[in-house]
């Protein structure tokens, strides 16, 4: 199932989207190549309403004309499909149960905390900052026994949980520049500080995760529109 | 990987919770013996708090002394382990992203809504039977499109999505009859209301979800006791 032209693969998207990032980085480590569609922030294309018509959301993958939504389940499409790849689960299934319960942890906890914080202001802000960090504290325990001394939450390779988390990456620094406060630091993540840094540095991810000063000026942008 | 003693494989869990139910219809779709520690819900186990310490939730399936949480991926965990008996999720991975998406959609917003249902009253009653009813109408779609004329989502044997929207029937008609509501019908949603007979009749499914009458006794009791 390897074989598939570009014009087959599409990805309906936006750059500053961590959940669109996760199906970029994981086409990436299965070095497939894909047309990427810009959606933008104020109207929705026809084709992302017809791929995707319960949530109307980005990303979403459209392959062999097929649409799959849910950056979770495409980025386990991709690695189901293009099998012959990298593999991004882990072949062990308690080690594919224990990623898929840290990645739907950063979903369900730590992305909504990390949101509101972005606009959050005195008391509220502090309680989030308390928050993400208290999610952030378990993920680095998550991440001292998967990894076993290596690189990413998978080993010595990004995995599911590596580009799930990942994702959030540029979002977490920008987040801590624009409020002036510290999520990820060397005394409570250590192995964390230290698996960003290999991650941003990992072929697959490269010119996916924006910069934060990118992310900074976006931010800053949607602000303003949202006050109108 | 399929000879595990039953003391090997122990579910917390409790009867009334839809969530633990798909964890055991998939034990019994793959023949596997168990051990069930019913946990009460007063006060949660020592064994509870320490195999789940982030949620503190059931359910939990201890294999071999490991703990696996969430019960969509406990019920992954079984299809993977168990992987010569019958299998819960397709083979063909589009079909199995289609039954992960639904899966998804059936606890992120039919089962939040059916929840305020059973007490809701008035205008919020109003609007959240049209709420769940959307979501029916949508999945009656689904498996229309998955099923393929055939009796369950995932073909002629109940599958991953099949056991995910299933295990919410028992409470489903417990708050039809509570709310004096109709929520599957045969003009909306007449391949569920099919759909709803065959699972029930399945040997997998069998004394698992219980009698409608004894969830509405079960729920006058959980009512009474946080009116206290």
């Amino acid at each position: 199932m390897a074989n598939s032209s570009c014009s087959d693969i599409k990805v309906l998207g936006a750059w500053p989207s961590p959940f669109v990032m996760r199906v970029r980085i994981a086409l990436n480590i299965k070095s497939v190549k894909y047309e990427f569609l810009e959606e933008t922030h104020s109207s929705k294309s026809q084709l992302l309403l017809q791929s995707n018509p319960v949530y109307k959301k980005i990303p979403v993958l459209i392959h062999g004309g097929k649409p799959i939504c849910e950056s979770l389940i495409i980025v386990q499409y991709i690695d189901e499909v293009w099998s012959s790849g990298p593999s991004i689960l882990p072949s062990d299934p308690y080690d594919r149960a224990i990623e898929r319960f840290w990645a739907a942890y950063v979903d369900d906890k730590i992305f909504p905390s990390m949101k509101l914080l972005n606009t959050a202001q005195g008391e509220e802000k502090t309680a989030l900052v308390e928050q993400v960090t208290e999610g952030l504290v378990l993920l680095e325990e998550a991440f001292q026994k998967s990894s076993k001394g290596k690189a990413f939450f998978g080993g010595d390779r990004i995995g599911f949980l590596d580009i799930a988390f990942g994702s959030m990456l540029g979002w977490l620094r920008a987040i801590e520049k624009m409020g002036g406060v510290k999520l990820l630091d060397e005394a409570k993540t250590p192995g964390l500080v230290q698996w960003a840094e290999s991650l941003c540095g990992d072929g697959a991810v490269e010119g996916i995760i924006p910069d934060t000063e990118k992310l900074v000026e976006f931010a800053k942008i949607l602000v303003k529109m949202k006050g109108h």
